[in-house]
């Protein structure tokens, strides 16, 4: 059977010291194929130089810019292989065959040909792919947008039939919580892909979430490890509720929120779908929405990114100038994930008692299936994360 | 007629600034494709890194690493004249075609496929294209060491079937003689491939020379100009002594030699073959090279460049143990160089008069068709390209 499809993010290949340990790594631990990201810094450096001209970036120039960092990464991590007696096959998408779509900076996988890597595998080569780029079908490099290693990664080890995929990055996994608000935060050693989509939508931003939609379509072990650790990190299953009672697997928090309450009018142009039209030809993207019918009309809550927010305020005062308007920016978001909710009444309850029994105030409400979001005041974010962290994730000895 | 190709050497290229002056220069010129170099700086950058971890060059990586400084250039360049309202034809060695054999780190180009920069051309766009890079037939990226980036444009010319080709880079042209010896030095407007190749490899380094040999093999007009200046630069041609009585064109100066004398002996595995065999085995680069038959035996000088001086006595000393050596590293070579000598007698002996007029010791002397080199004590070098450029290449009003 193949061994699994290692990648190594940024940090892990920052500097040549580093990419000499990713390859004794390499040495040890035998991977199948190795998909490597920029040299941390060096994206932004390319991208700063690219700006300093022009901001247009859904052109093939800009795709061919920013691929030649992983470029230089494939190249210098062959080099510290060859060094040690490992023949390596540095790959770039042509050759690796990544086919994309042709939206570039922003492209999407349609398809790994796993021929050439196979063949180098065979032949005893260790394959070193550049992730993040990918190739159209008329020959033009594309890249995937940020993050998009982790994808490039999880799409070459179903390309080539490797039923597991390792993502070394510089934390030792994903945690039940953000460690630096919560001190009690601990590894999840097991998290469902579901868990793991809505951990990672709400700002725990260890793998690329489209990298973690399609190990769960394909059926791909995806790991997060820490390439400068031993730590056995943590593990994405299909698997519900691992441990009997661990209901909630997570909380997660993001702090720049904006909270804009429309209305309530009765004009009958302000409905759903053309606010949020309005909203989506600015590209300006909405997280939580409710609508209610009070006496004085239709009223819609949602929240946006704080760095949105002005400009959807513009917005919906130009198209709506004579509707109440209001928001505030002092805002964030925390939410309680979890498969387990799926069987488990209550949970919700749970969660708003603490806060209550704590005066936090909840400003709105969004659940799914998994998870139970909340917009509260931000300065009592830290102590929500503790409170909901201790009730739900406290060790059980 | 397809108008010239451009190339932008990594000086012309070394920050955003000058990208978009190079930008501009294209928008008034009108070129039929640009061939650029890496920023400068960048290859020697990505060298330093590939040599902290392995001095090894001769692999595929090594190619693929430098490779990236100009696919750099490529994209930059090519958002800057979109910005314009030119439409870029980015390409890389690849996608233009142009294949070389698979000798990493001084690939030849072995032919330009022009087809897809003249299908570029047709729809009205302009290529821009990676200089010193190459692609094996097995779609390897290959680099043609340092330089090559001059070649790689020529080829381009001849595969797309230009007539001209453009070299832009920081001076004004190739001067008579190296203006930091000489304050007389003036910019030779039209100079032989010939003598070209005779200034380049005397230390006139303002083109690599296998761009000179190629242009003149293939009968393209080759042209070496100032990307900062307005100066009409230098062009390289075929027709002997433009201008009647400039017998001389140049006058070439190399500071690092180092002499060495070898032998007299009458040990009779002591000839040309078994010493400069030696030498070549441990790859040391000759330069003038005379022998002569004295009562003692066979005596031979030669050459150096003075950092190879020590290998090479060594190595004589190894293998002539009973022959005697001596050497001296405080020399230097001054060189005449003009097509009109093939017609004029007595222009080696007129330089010998004038170095002699002034007391400079001439230690050996190297001939060609179109060249006569003295070694001369290092100390005299300045004084001697002075007084030869008076008598050779003042300007007769």
């Amino acid at each position: 059977m193949l061994g699994p499809v290692f990648k190594f993010g940024g940090t892990s290949l920052g500097s040549v010291e580093r990419i000499e340990h990713v390859a004794n790594l390499c040495l040890k631990l035998k991977p199948s194929a190795v998909v490597v990201s920029a040299m941390s810094g060096e994206t932004n450096r390319l991208v700063a130089m690219a700006n300093e001209i022009s901001t247009k970036n859904d052109v093939p120039e800009y795709d061919m810019l920013v691929a030649s960092g992983e470029q230089v990464s494939v190249s210098l991590l062959s080099l510290a292989l060859r060094k040690r007696g490992i023949e390596p096959a540095p790959m770039l998408a042509p050759t690796a065959g990544i086919l994309t779509d042709s939206q570039f900076s922003k492209a999407s996988i349609l398809k790994v040909k796993g021929d050439a890597i196979q063949a180098a595998i065979a032949k005893g080569h260790l394959p070193i792919i550049a992730g993040f780029q990918g190739v159209t079908e008329d020959g033009r490099l594309t890249s995937l947008g940020r993050g998009g290693s982790d994808t490039s990664a999880v799409a070459i080890a179903a390309g080539i039939g490797a039923k597991e995929c390792i993502i070394y990055t510089d934390v030792d996994g994903v945690f039940t919580t953000d460690p630096r608000i919560c001190p009690d935060a601990r590894i999840i050693r097991s998290i469902h892909y579901e868990e793991m989509l809505e951990m990672a939508s709400q700002g725990s931003k260890v793998l690329h979430i489209r990298s973690v939609q399609l190990a769960a379509k394909w059926g791909i072990r995806l790991v997060v490890r820490n390439s400068f650790s031993n730590d056995e990190g943590t593990e994405m299953s299909t698997k519900d509720t691992p441990i009997e009672g661990e209901v909630v697997s997570g909380v997660a928090a993001t702090q720049n929120e904006a909270w804009i309450q429309a209305g309530a009018t009765k004009n009958p142009q302000f409905h759903l779908a053309s606010v949020f039209s309005e909203l989506a030809e600015k590209k300006i993207n909405v997280d939580i929405i409710t609508q209610s019918y009070e006496d004085a009309g239709t009223k819609i809550n949602f929240t946006v990114a704080e760095n949105d927010a002005p400009l959807a305020i513009e917005t919906l005062k130009t198209r709506f100038p004579q509707s109440p308007l209001s928001f505030r920016n002092d805002v964030a978001k925390i939410s309680i994930v979890g498969v387990g909710m799926r069987t488990h009444a209550g949970v919700a309850a749970r969660m708003f008692q603490v806060l209550a029994a704590q005066n936090i105030e909840i400003l709105l409400v969004t659940t799914s299936e998994i998870k139970v979001g909340c917009l509260i005041p931000r300065e009592k974010l830290k102590q929500a994360v503790q409170v909901l962290h201790k009730e739900f994730l406290s060790l059980r000895l």
